[in-house]
């Protein structure tokens, strides 16, 4: 690989000349900087950015760390983070967590050690003390932190909940029924519950939950216990997903069983992610802002990193986009 | 943050030590190796990579750079490969070149600069002559290479095509549309339009192939062209989509226009990847072995970097996996 001093001699300029116009440091005359520059082309020579790093307190990277990369919620999450670093000049280092602690852990060591400028924690079971403690910003996005000194991103997942359970009881619904949540993790997708339970009470209509267990979110399945819930209550007509990925399956069972969606039961998915719109009917869903919520944590990255002040808690609209599941 | 220094004042011992632990040479007894890990973790002490990668050739790193990481295609792939690069101590860099010619570009040099130990390059435009000279191990992953000393990855798309259409023409379909291939650009997928139309030629059996435009590609939207062909060729029975993607979307223009599928028409897709399980019917297709190819490509650039000989262009198997669409 191509060294400043070799540059340096193929341009007929010393090696300081070299490094000022690589680090644009000082007066260097036109003439000067084309000559540097066309030797650095010639002989395809690229700053180190390993060296160069050394000398600055963190790598321009950005570790994201996810529980699946191959969720339609992350892998929305990861495209419009990895366009926001981008366009903030961060480098994105990629982490999928398995959803197992050791995992997290391991990797939130690994962000450390390759000093990362902040970390995006999508995921549930690590504690964040130590980066806390190495003034390495973590972002936790859609998890609760009982550290105080984190900084939160989630969207209003209760207000989601209460919007979809209105939207149904608008569309005609008397008995609704929630899939969603993993018993036994507390996490911000359980207030989606809540607001659904809520707005039902509210209108007094008939509003139940099924809650699925930890080994059904880990597989990305849900059918066996979409069909339990339908055996179950066979005389629900609205019907309230917590991700679209769910609702997608919903479809899939009640076409099975017969059920025709939206004539005989409605539907509401959360997100907004792709499959809402490819499956068949589409799916009515609740809108998060990823791409607002992906560029809000690059820029308090950002912020936290020239040592400014950013809010600790975050949360952020939700609305409902109509499609054919509920017409 | 933590010093060898600090570490050692610590533990009681001398910062050669220290360095010994960290690096794992030389003799250090049980007691030792204790005092000084016990004091690393009392202390949160992180070896710093940034300046361990300098005395390395490289940084442990692959950069992975794909036109859409939220195509279910590159999703999946995007996935497998942190999987297997995780599993062999490799980090993952991650690049969206949104599927323009500068981003593809920007990034190459900036995983150059970042001394990644290899890239798996997964887009069209860039040349890779520059990571060559460099000695950067490049997998191109689904894309042509003129460049005689690249290593290629596909899969038997051609083959694949074949499946696709000898499944079909099995099912009893007669008249047969191919929905694939982007105009303008020469890609390995392009090649299971070949095998399709080389399948109905052998059986006397009717082939037609619809061409998108780089514009449909890129939105990921297809809905206008699959109800395009669907005018343009009404007695069609059987679609081949060379993707899930577009196979999804087939069933809701379908849906649109009354065509029951499979009564009416027969459909396959191509890459069985999530989407193909959650439609309503779910989508006979084509299995490509991501997971396998993923493990390739990093197996590649490890031995690659040891300077060993692996192959120039490897193609994988691909097979048929039978669903609702083709019943």
């Amino acid at each position: 690989m191509a060294t400043i001093k070799d540059i340096a001699a193929r341009a007929g300029v010393t090696a300081t000349t070299v490094s000022r116009v690589i680090n644009n440091r000082g007066y260097i005359s036109e003439a000067t900087r084309k000559k540097v520059s066309d030797a650095m082309k010639e002989m395809h020579y690229q700053p180190n950015e390993a060296a160069r790093s050394l000398s600055r307190r963190h790598t321009n990277t950005i570790g994201v760390i996810v529980p699946h990369i191959i969720h339609p919620f992350f892998n929305k999450l990861i495209s419009n983070l990895e366009r926001a670093a981008s366009a903030r000049g961060y480098k994105i280092l990629l982490c999928n967590s398995q959803d197992q602690p050791e995992k997290e852990a391991e990797y939130l060591d690994m962000c450390i050690s390759n000093k990362v400028s902040g970390i995006v924690l999508c995921s549930k079971y690590v504690q964040t003390e130590k980066s806390h403690s190495l003034h390495i910003p973590v972002i936790s996005f859609e998890r609760e932190e009982e550290n105080s000194s984190a900084v939160t991103i989630q969207c209003d997942n209760y207000q989601g909940g209460k919007i979809a359970a209105n939207h149904l009881i608008e569309q005609g619904c008397k008995k609704l029924l929630h899939f969603g949540g993993v018993r036994g993790k507390d996490m911000p997708a359980d207030r989606r519950a809540d607001g659904f339970i809520e707005a039902c009470r509210e209108k007094g209509v008939q509003g139940t939950i099924m809650v699925s267990n930890q080994l059904v979110y880990g597989s990305m399945h849900y059918q066996e216990y979409i069909q339990e819930g339908l055996e179950k209550f066979p005389d629900v007509d609205g019907i309230f997903a917590s991700s679209d990925l769910i609702a997608a399956q919903v479809i899939q069972i009640c076409n099975q069983m017969g059920i025709h969606i939206p004539e005989k039961i409605k539907l509401v998915g959360f997100d907004d992610v792709l499959i809402a719109s490819v499956t068949t009917p589409t799916i009515t869903t609740i809108h998060q802002p990823i791409k607002e919520m992906s560029e809000l944590s690059v820029d308090y990255i950002d912020r936290l990193q020239k040592n400014e002040v950013v809010p600790s808690r975050t949360s952020m609209p939700v609305w409902l986009v109509k499609r054919d599941s509920t017409l």
